[in-house]
């Protein structure tokens, strides 16, 4: 990752906005930057930008790895052990150290959604003045240079094999988290042969029936598939940090005539979001286009998201595909497109793909049949 | 889940501290409150609980959720669509909705470290008092009732034979996400078989090597085992909910004499801490008992980290096995007990088991042996 370019764009919007220094909470922003990704459990991690160093506070099981990861100046590391200095025991400590070599007064960027009170009230205290930096860092990571997109087109080959081994594999008498497996396992051994030395994350869900389909989230569970039902698969695959998105409706055996038609909504109202999404358009011109094809049909009181979201680092990431979203979509940009309808005692339809922006033309990057005749197992 | 009986404590907390409403954003305790878990992404949720009502703020997607889940009396529901009463599109604008309905001036409990400042500065400027609840809420996780217990030993069996199974299968040339993936293909079969209907979490990483195996949390990455090497295989796993870990050191071939000194030094102060924990003891003297093992044997520097961590909801939660922990440990507390040293050029070492504490003893759930001999492959 080129985080060099990065910080130096960080300290661009500083010296716009006067902000001596940066305090970064949220661990995307801080793997945006640093290009370091911890197991963060109960350890918090904060990361400090200024106009000439680059500090990092970690607890002492995370030195090594933050040393060998990152092009941070200093490391102000706190321990759980006893140390006979008497070193700096919790982050807090380490982060009075830090921010007491800076004058008093001057403004510090923050995350106001990202940061806790904790430490806001302290910074207050010291006497900073807190300046939400959080806009300019969504905005920072709107738009992936060639590496990340790279990356995520990957991830989008890689997302769409697992979810085609799981559905090769779909049976009634399976329950959710068995189904995942197949194509979950099928990821690892192509991600160990293709990509030595690599992370690979991974999120998938498949609620099935009619009273789990209906929600758009849930947690697959040991619910047993069976005959004549509906599931939403749905998968993201992160390779070294950068996710892409692959999500399908199915049925196991038939459905119904009102899930038929349900179904060939939420395709239709994606293909037209996927057709018309381009450099140019705005985000809420996205989301109308697939938005009128429920209202039409007199089903919009079912669609219960927006139409799509960034994606990246984040499993959701700005922009937003969104009623009240005026940007301009951009070259670089990446996109999950996927409008749903969740109909009570009928079952929840979406589908979803990634597609990367680019001058030439909008490139999806995930890839299975959409159709009903091919979603009927 | 018995959430009427933590609530009911909950506002029993509240009343001592004169607090007249607590909003609750970490969502591990949202979880313990409401028997209630979510897939958060990029959408906030926020529990209020004040002395007669709870109420929830949800995005529209959880909103069938989150009534089939909860008992919470009312819900606020934000919405990503167009609605044409002009309802709030952020959880920010129900939560105003919420606090409008309170006095002004009163005292508001709320998490320190889990509220961000947008949240914390929104209710400062409405005129409410905050204070800080934190503490309040781990005091409460600390003791489990049976019923947490009962989910937290399945997950210890669970967790072992996950953990058996992997090592049964190890071999030099495979990736370290292959290993990881003989054992979780077990647990989902077992947990399959076993729990219909449940939700299960599971965490794994298993880094190898030398230069690895040295970092305590590392991700498994696709870097592939080799002959005569060092690996620290880590687990947890969640059934409904609630965790237990098991975590063991073992060699692929032959380990060096330091190795096998190293090993035995962390074997001896895991085995000397889950002989001396019990109720009755301080957090700091079972630390202590470990720490004086790797003292005594000059490696005290390489002891990165405290002796154990409370499980339950949490990965990781309070009390902590910690060299500062003055706190006399309790009949119904759950612990994972794992010293460790990590030594460059040598590897890490550390096996973890969880125990839970009780009147009649401390009660050991996870189970693998943990003698050089078994460890070696």
């Amino acid at each position: 990752m080129n985080v060099n370019k990065r910080i130096a764009k960080l300290r661009e919007i500083m010296a716009d906005k006067e902000v001596e220094l940066s305090i970064i909470n949220n661990f995307e922003n801080q793997f945006y930057f640093t290009g370091y990704k911890a197991i963060i459990y109960s350890r918090p991690i904060v990361l400090t930008v200024d106009t000439r160093e680059i500090n990092l506070i970690v607890p002492s099981l995370e030195e090594t790895n933050a040393r060998n990861e990152t092009n941070a100046d200093k490391f102000y590391v706190y321990h759980e052990t006893l140390k006979e200095d008497g070193s700096g025991g919790s982050h807090i400590e380490q982060l009075k150290k830090l921010i007491s070599k800076y004058p008093k007064n001057i403004k510090v960027g923050v995350e106001f959604s990202s940061m806790p009170v904790l430490l806001g009230n302290m910074l207050k205290d010291a006497g900073f003045e807190l300046v939400n930096i959080e806009r300019d860092l969504e905005e920072m990571r709107f738009i992936k240079d060639q590496e990340e997109i790279d990356l995520i087109t990957e991830s989008g080959r890689l997302v769409s094999l697992a979810l085609k081994k799981s559905l090769e594999n779909v049976r009634d008498g399976i329950t959710e988290i068995e189904f995942d497996q197949f194509g979950t396992e099928a990821l690892f051994n192509e991600v160990a042969k293709k990509h030595p030395n690599s992370m690979l994350d991974f999120f998938v869900m498949s609620p099935s029936g009619l009273d789990r389909s209906i929600l758009p989230h849930a947690f697959s569970n040991t619910r047993k598939f069976e005959a004549n039902e509906i599931v939403i698969h749905s998968r993201q695959v992160g390779l070294n940090g950068y996710r892409a998105e692959c999500e399908r409706t199915f049925f196991i055996g038939t459905p119904t005539e009102k899930q038929k038609d349900a179904f060939k909504l939420a395709q239709e109202a994606q293909a037209a979001a996927l057709d018309f999404i381009k450099v140019g358009v705005t985000a809420k011109e996205v989301n109308e286009v697939a938005r009128q094809i429920f209202k039409k049909a007199g089903v919009e009181q079912y669609n219960l998201h927006r139409t799509g979201h960034g994606i990246g680092i984040g499993l959701h990431e700005q922009p937003s595909l969104r009623y009240d979203n005026d940007l301009i979509l951009q070259e670089g940009m990446v996109f999950c497109v996927e409008p749903g309808i969740y109909i009570p005692q009928i079952g929840g339809f979406r589908h979803s793909d990634t597609v990367v922006l680019k001058k030439d033309g909008t490139h999806l990057i995930t890839e299975y049949p959409r159709d009903l005749d091919s979603l009927i197992f």
